[in-house]
């Protein structure tokens, strides 16, 4: 089986590849369009039509040539993308089958080649499952946040948890999940609307507009006792002045470190970690590619939540593959609430 | 019954007092030497005369108003210390039997009136304990090392265990430890004699002499794995290049900050604090303050491995009570191996 179309022809896959490697704040001129037939499927193979790419902040990590945890993106390579699609052929039924809807690291294409086994593992969604919320609440960003919150951060009743990037996908969920064990949830973001949003429609406790408010006297006033929790996506100068307000035995969980993905040199160094010592406080790297045993049960339950609403969860989606630069600079400039989604190919939604 | 001489005059208590606060380095001209009556004893309460005291460097932070862990000491008080001594007279012969010999933080000074229910506790220490050895491997000095590598660090067999101030008492035994758990340890010193000792005498794979040599060049070729564990006793640049050299999910246990008591502005910033993130790496503060639970255990294995041959130490005994300034003066500028030990009273071993 090949992958023609109707007619007998080749499909055509478009796909964004990196033109250059971004120095500084990323631009859309880093990357560019090529078009080029999909290969014929191999034995175990099958096709995936890609519907949704969802905008990740670790992505700019890829386009630097020393990458991050996962090796950087070669020049001239389609740009490394969680996404979904649906199964439109398929030579391994079992696996892959067709008509289904799967979650893969799609890349910035129109069509994607899946291999038999992959890893990190394609997930063939539950029949039902609506794709959009896969790139967020049900997914990753998800279930990061789940197990960000539930096995390092551990907020405990009436302890203070304080969440950076409050309103990205990770952001906002992981303070609902604090929320559900009893927290006081305040989140750090960075304009009245993200802070309007969580407090208003999610139920945080307060949130703190950084580029707004002085941070440091703000945390003093919203958490006199201490933070006993800090949920950072940020890191850079943002961590250093949580550091200084930490409870005793307080954890830090180093989710992401957005703030210092597009500079070109090192970023700040940290004045406070010394306060780790004195209260007996504890940081730590997190990353979900590590607890991929925990992905089904913690995205069992976060899909009860939703169905529950007790946990809610926004998407903020722009169309177009040709779009995917742009939406990943936007990224980082921040005008979004929620996560950030390109959508690729129109169309129904799969079984 | 009150704190009497054989002649009926008051017995005469000799102290080393705070005079002013040390900026910088400490020094002898920090402290002076007073004489008062020892005050008669209330009702629970038993009189120590203190034999020996334990110099530690948490010292130097107890003398800044500000405090560390534990409050300032004030101008005029005797300064706090960890010490061992006998008990001569008692009120509460229950809690305090008279001729036993007791760990407290005792102060400098030549006897010291215990209350009842002290916290932190003070030990009554079973028959026939050396009293020198609790000052160091039987007492916080062993338990800290023991507490932080068995519950904080946990090395497992292979692992890469790296320790700064390797020849200090806490640093000392915790390499030794973590060499019974099956780890390849790696001390960090400040001499060649230093070195020679822990390689030689305490059987540590290697170690690192830092004002010699270039610690992030010999790690690399040391540790070309990364380092799995950091036991920190000194913080500051050391901490900074040790962070560069991570291995994945690492510990680095903060435990002394040693570089850092005697400098009169801010310690130095951290750069390498993002690495915990890449390496999903955990950095966590350690006070054997809050494992007083544990003591009993600790102090209990501790002393069969010292009856075994198995863990070696060694005491820096510097003889009389005026000597103690000097003594934590050598503290920091370290030409001393093992514990630094001031011998107050000379006399026999208690009970």
């Amino acid at each position: 089986m090949g992958a023609l179309q109707g007619d007998g022809s080749p499909r055509r896959n478009r796909q964004v590849v990196l033109a250059r490697r971004p120095k500084g704040l990323v631009d859309v001129g880093c990357f560019e369009e090529v078009e080029t037939d999909v290969p014929p499927l191999g034995p175990g193979e099958a096709l995936l039509e890609v519907r949704y790419l969802g905008i990740d902040p670790t992505i700019r990590g890829w386009l630097d040539e020393r990458g991050n945890y996962m090796a950087g993106v070669a020049i001239g390579e389609v740009v490394r993308s969680n996404g979904v699609g649906v199964i439109v052929e398929t030579n391994n039924p079992d696996e892959y089958p067709l008509g289904r809807a799967v979650m893969a690291l799609t890349g910035w294409q129109t069509h994607r080649v899946l291999a038999p086994n992959e890893f990190p593992p394609v997930t063939v969604l539950p029949e039902g499952t609506r794709m959009l919320d896969v790139l967020n609440v049900l997914g990753h960003i998800g279930v990061t946040a789940y197990l960000g919150v539930n096995e390092v951060a551990k907020p405990g009743p009436g302890e203070t948890f304080v969440v950076s990037a409050a309103a990205s996908g990770v952001g906002s969920i992981a303070g609902q999940i604090a929320k559900l064990r009893g927290a006081r949830v305040i989140g750090i973001a960075g304009t009245p609307e993200k802070c309007a949003w969580v407090v208003d429609d999610l139920g945080f406790d307060a949130c703190i507009d950084y580029k707004r408010e002085d941070v440091a006297a703000r945390l003093k006033e919203l958490a006199p006792q201490g933070v006993d929790v800090y949920f950072d996506n940020v890191g850079g100068e943002l961590l250093d002045v949580v550091l200084r307000r930490l409870a005793l035995r307080a954890r830090v969980v180093l989710c992401g470190d957005i703030s210092t993905y597009n500079l070109e040199g090192p970023p700040p160094p940290l004045h406070n970690v010394r306060h780790l010592m004195g209260k007996r406080a504890r940081m730590e790297g997190f990353n979900t590619l590590d607890h991929w045993d925990r992905y089904g049960e913690a995205a069992a339950q976060l899909a009860r939540w939703v169905a529950e609403g007790r946990i809610r969860h926004r998407e903020h989606v722009i169309t177009g593959l040709g779009r995917a630069p742009e939406a990943l600079v936007r990224c980082f400039t921040g005008d979004h609430l929620g996560k950030l989604v390109v959508e690729v190919t129109p169309g129904p939604e799969a079984r």
